[in-house]
């Protein structure tokens, strides 16, 4: 029951990328349950990944081939998430690499290797190498689609954009795909996205686009608060389309690369396990960015708030207190303003004479929900987006694996 | 549903203290809803509020009075919080101090007032002060029980506890109730705890005591970590034992007065909202008992943990996911070990090889249940305890306002 996620209905090719999918019965019987991503040679690649300290096997590789060499292989598996496996877990994951290596030409650290799936279960190894061949042979570069699938576990829809622009009268195109529902599904550990240009750009400009679009679009949505042991994000530039982005231009392209993570980004949440409210909570006046989301952070994750939007009930106490317990210095409640959508509920920390409960209740019934909070003590703003706290969230964690 | 919740048959009278409860009309028709306690001449009082910035217009009065002068009375309702009531809401926690006063002969500033309830709605001042004379008329030493029961909100059962120990040679009793279930009550604006003896104990002392238990007690519970913005504990010795409690002799009067918060705080966990089980989680050889405490609240604050063990799922890697993302440096996931109750789950961050899913699920069966972190990188332990996550829960804090 996603809210409002549009599924493309095609993804641009980039030039220099070609993707193959394929059913190897790691856990799926009837879908692609491995992707393969080959990049031209020259491509550079940026990457980031979980900062949880449990990472799992393909994560400490990729980060450890990443700085060894150029990126030519992404080989990415759903069903498993090669997690919590241990030393033989990393032997797994540099194993499927080599297997790949031999079969490309290429060395060992020039493939990148994904799970996701279930924790603490070996990865099979030997079902992933037989896949090779045939995933190498069938690369293509209009595959985009049925590469969002292939990478799917509970998620409900595919997720997936594509955008073009003009660098240097050259066109551009920028398609990324990703899934997951950012931390809520269970077990199945997490967010993975890929996003690929035929834009030619330098490895340490890439990476700083990357990280700088990340904090304001994959860092601002939360579900339930439980960062993923996988969760991995990779932006490829191949450079196929002649048009060089450097730092004298690096800004219409950083645009359009944040228009993709965030739609991305923003689809995760929309496909959050039981949601039925996307909800965008938006902290204004505060004295910093990083205090802003932390405000707005607060309120996205209060269990309390997000069962009354659920229940389409206006009830800002809850809100206001989220507000309150926030870890910031010296708030002073009496400055502070909050709207549901257009509707002023509390201005001055006090409720607002006009506001009536008929009013919260027809911003709180909308799909689409926007809470704005004016601390008053500055001029930052931050933007975290989440989803309400629904029965199908308890009921497809605690019976998952039942 | 409370789990394993003991109701105390009977509560012990404390020399100096009189409590007295009435129907006062404020939310509910068919029990009590108001509590005066009063404390004898040369009472003397230690008290620990809520941290939120959105705290209650009681709280914000109670720390006042506090400041000023020897308290003798503390004036309760349950029903309505008081809070997010600006201006007026302050006003009218003073209009009811000062009647009470009046009808008393002390001075305003002698008596704390407490809300319960819901948020947002003025207090009903006229009704509370009505209450007072029969209030007043019927104070009683051997109250406690009637007590415990007029401050319940949405507790399922009421909460209390007493405890005797020999000073010099003479007898001191401790009674303590409580309600609240932490900050899982919907709007309920929450946790209420009052605590008497009638040691004698200088104020400086008595609130050292109090500060340093509710580190090990009330601030080791969490049901969804939203912080109320009315939590209140208080702790009043009368003296009237003729028990002097000092620095010589503070150790025994300390252990039992934090014997009784433990009660009341484990209390409020079992009788958690939608609770089926009690966890308590366990965390050891850490650097430091906050870093114990954080890795320790990280996990029990976890919703996929949480949900996990409602379905009695022994899903260690969630457990592990939520110790891998807890703010804590450079954790070594090479020197985890994690147990469920005397089962080994996980050695040196991996499975172990002996552990079976059959052990688990006898573990997580159980209605109380133990989760063992050992860090491996220091000496120091902290518990937090909490409850599942259950689809009574979600019901209850979304049907709350229906």
């Amino acid at each position: 029951m996603a809210v409002h996620l549009q599924v493309p209905e095609s993804l641009l090719p980039v030039k220099g990328i070609r993707l193959a999918t394929i059913n190897a019965g790691i856990r799926y019987k009837n879908r692609d349950d491995m992707l393969l991503i080959e990049a031209a040679e020259g491509s550079t690649t940026a990457a980031v990944f979980t900062k949880n300290a449990f990472c799992a096997a393909p994560v400490t590789v990729a980060r450890q081939h990443l700085a060894q060499a150029p990126i030519r292989y992404l080989l990415v598996n759903a069903g498993n998430a090669n997690a919590g496996t241990g030393e033989p877990g990393l032997k797994a994951a540099k194993a499927t690499c080599e297997a790949l290596a031999q079969g490309t030409g290429v060395k060992a650290n020039q493939v990148l290797p994904f799970s996701t799936g279930v924790i603490g279960m070996q990865l099979p190894v030997e079902k992933i190498t037989a896949a090779l061949p045939q995933l190498v042979a069938s690369l293509k570069e209009d595959h985009w689609m049925v590469a969002s699938r292939a990478i799917m576990t509970t998620d409900t829809l595919p997720k997936g954009m594509s955008k073009q622009l003009e660098v240097n009268g050259k066109t551009i195109t920028i398609t990324g795909i990703a899934k997951g529902a950012g931390m809520i599904h269970p077990n199945m550990a997490t967010m993975l996205s890929y996003i690929a240009t035929d834009a030619q750009i330098e490895q340490g400009t890439l990476q700083q686009v990357l990280s700088e679009v990340v904090d304001e679009t994959f860092n601002c949505i939360t579900i339930d608060g439980d960062t993923s042991t996988n969760d991995s994000l990779v932006l490829i530039a191949t450079g196929k389309s002649g048009a060089v982005v450097n730092q004298t231009n690096v800004a219409s392209f950083k645009t359009a690369v944040k228009e993709v993570c965030l739609f991305l980004a923003q689809a995760i949440v929309r496909d959050g396990e039981g949601a039925t409210k996307f909800i965008d909570v938006q902290v204004e006046q505060a004295r910093s960015r990083e205090e802003a989301h932390i405000v707005a952070n607060t309120v996205a994750l209060s269990p309390l708030v997000k069962t009354a939007l659920f229940a389409s009930d206006p009830n800002w106490g809850r809100i206001l207190a989220a507000v309150g317990r926030s870890p910031i210095d010296n708030l002073d409640v009496n400055r502070v303003t909050l709207y549901l959508g257009k509707t002023l509920l509390v201005k001055g920390g006090q409720p607002s004479p006009d506001y009536t409960e008929a009013q919260g209740q027809a911003e709180t019934k909308q799909d689409e929900i926007k809470i704005r909070i004016v601390l008053g003590r500055g001029d930052a703003t931050a933007n975290v987006w989440t989803c309400d706290f629904s029965f199908d969230y308890v009921k497809i964690n605690a019976e998952y694996r039942s």
